[in-house]
């Protein structure tokens, strides 16, 4: 894409309001728009990211025999009246005007669960494993978090059935793995970590995915030899001791929980009275697991991770773009080159972000480039072409190189 | 796909408070299931044919310089008081736990207009074009069309920012055209008009895309010759008489509106005033255009143009998958042949729905293929195989034929 063609523009400041990392820097280099606290319109640049994050999800998700589905944000008061859920605080709540009443969804189980029951009846039909990539919304007080913390928030929600706890259990340590890979795959692997947490009536535990960043509303208690963490909650059941190898060793860090997995055991179709026939013809609850990540919150924490006082630096996976092509100057030469490079860089398969702006200086260009944050930059310029080179720099190395610009067709 | 994997099932029984033909099918086939009044959530099949109406809209959008965005449902009273239509009695409003207001967005012209101010400053930032494919919600009462109208529906609306009007009139044409394009490619051009309809204040006339259907909601006055209609409001003014070439020889016809285009010129910038400077330095108004397809309406309108008494019957274009082939007989053989032909069209990148039911009389597998209504029928038994052959049948002919298994190859 032609950058003199992108309606949107990077802003030389942040929003006042905007304290956090990711909100800052995401809405100088034009990715996000706030609308109010906690709503964010995504821009050009900010769709391509959070499409990227949606199909890295999708395919780990389907390897895991998810089936799509997209479910409505508007739900009738009858479904959480069924799981006593109508006065959950945090849940919005309106009328229509033939007098129904509504709410707007922050989960799905109250919708997921009866719709699936319509179709399942007997222990052949089971597991089942359906999921949605869709907006919720939440009433939260004070937010102030950037994408961290939404009112209104995409989330991928997977809903699993079982015909009992073995199956259940299996499925539970396969959505872990497919976590893992999912938060490896948006480049923030090595800064999550599976973390222990309530699971609440259910279940012993439930698990957070929580990333390490100093601007994370979490304080987590991280095992450095095991690499498990677990929050404050279960921390202080356990005396401050690492669940696994019961060090006290802990460390004590700020983070962002990025995905979650619950064991939802027979409580929701208890609740919709759910049941499946089993093989000896007896009737038996379904069992339950859900598992959430959100996708808005995840582009936040990437940038949290992922930055530097310049700008984002992106991960290879989630940019936007793979290659900034700078045409530095106004001169006929460097044109010509630079435009035949987008060509050829396109025709190769390349995500090419070219900046043609003729408004503007080097310097602006090159600061452009550092806040936007692709992984790679090549600029063209009097000065690399008089050694009939362009110069290439990663984004997270400080110097670039020079290189011939027939070698930058092997390049790719 | 296996259909046996296939968590939703074929119904025998519509529900009874469903009477349009779209809704009746597509919720006994297992393509959309009904939340409430207006509501649906759309199945796994439902869903893929959802998405490649979503692509064949982005492709056609792209094509006339669309840039996506990704705009929230949940809207600021602000916004709507600046343009005096916070009163609009079909928006759903809600307010926070802190007592601000909010609505749902039922449009966007409230929330693009400031955004694309933020950037557009010179006559050099235009023309802007903006969409997004998005949920909107509207308080519509007795709705009873199933996805011809819904209180939660996903949309396509693009906004376009305008220096002149001789520009906004241009980009007018090329909707237009992208517009048929896209209703040729869903399989419902034949069946669709531009359609001249009020412009309310701002401009004499708008224009609908209205397409046949004995189901439909609107009436329009058909020129048999011109095929251009006009809706009842016009038509009165018209005296009854085709635009363009007067004849009174017009056919009243039922039709459902997929799509409407419609010129703003100022009297959204003037709300928000959304000047730009012109070459002459002097500030001027932006003009504005707006251009809707609703993508539920339009899976509907296929359905309503597309089925006969036994089923749906999908164009290739927006089938959830080309071929559906059943296995007919539980024998090693055809089950043999049947997973070859699986593994292979699938290798030869035709997607396949494979029916591997081993529950299902041979009856009842051509029964729900005809419901579910893809466009190519393959079928693999011991009568065909007693002849070294499967059968294949188009949804849309009465008779099928039998082809070698050899010659299945090159029929891909």
């Amino acid at each position: 894409m032609k950058q003199s063609q992108l309606f949107t523009k990077t802003l030389k400041e942040a929003p006042r309001d905007e304290k956090s990392p990711n909100a800052k820097l995401l809405i100088r280099a034009g990715f996000i728009d706030k609308l109010t606290a906690g709503v964010y319109s995504y821009l050009p640049l900010g769709l391509r990211v959070l499409k990227k994050i949606e199909n890295i999800i999708r395919e780990e998700i389907n390897r895991i025999s998810g089936q799509e589905v997209l479910l409505p944000a508007l739900h009738p008061k009858k479904n959480w009246k069924i799981t006593d859920r109508w006065q959950y605080k945090e849940m919005f709540k309106l009328k229509s005007r033939e007098g129904k009443d509504f709410s707007l969804g922050w989960t799905h189980e109250e919708i997921v669960t009866p719709l699936v029951q319509n179709f399942v009846k007997s222990y052949k039909d089971l597991p089942v494993f359906v999921y949605q990539i869709q907006d919720k919304f939440r009433d939260e007080l004070r937010v102030k978090s950037g994408l961290l913390r939404g009112v209104e928030f995409l989330m991928k929600d997977l809903y699993s059935f079982h015909r009992d706890e073995k199956d259940l259990n299996e499925y539970y340590e396969k959505v872990k793995k497919a976590y893992f890979q999912i938060f490896k795959r948006c480049g923030i692997g090595k800064q999550t970590f599976l973390t222990l947490a309530s699971g609440g009536t259910f279940s012993k535990y439930s698990h957070e995915f929580q990333t390490l960043t100093p601007y994370g509303e979490d304080r987590i208690y991280l095992c450095p030899k095991c690499k498990l963490a677990t929050n404050k909650e279960i921390m202080k059941e356990q005396n401050y001791r690492c669940q696994k190898c019961k060090s006290q060793k802990l460390e004590i860090k700020k983070a962002i929980e990025v995905g979650n997995i619950f064991k939802l055991k027979s409580k929701f179709s208890e609740a919709f009275n759910f049941k499946f026939k089993e093989r000896d013809g007896k009737e038996r609850l379904i069992l339950m697991g859900c598992y959430g990540i959100g996708l808005g919150r995840l582009m936040g924490a990437i940038v949290e991770v992922h930055h530097d006082k310049n700008g984002i630096i992106w991960p290879d996976s989630v940019s936007p773009f793979q290659i900034h092509l700078l045409s530095l100057e106004r001169s006929s030469r460097v044109e010509k080159i630079s435009r035949k490079l987008y060509k050829d860089l396109q025709k190769g398969g390349v995500e090419v972000f070219y900046d043609d702006r003729e408004d503007k200086s080097p310097a602006e260009k090159l600061i452009d480039a550092d806040l936007i944050g692709l992984p790679m930059r090549m600029v063209v310029s009097e000065r690399t072409l008089a050694r009939g080179c362009v110069e290439i720099k990663k984004r997270n190395q400080k110097r670039g190189k020079l290189i011939s610009i027939s070698k930058v067709k092997k390049l790719i």
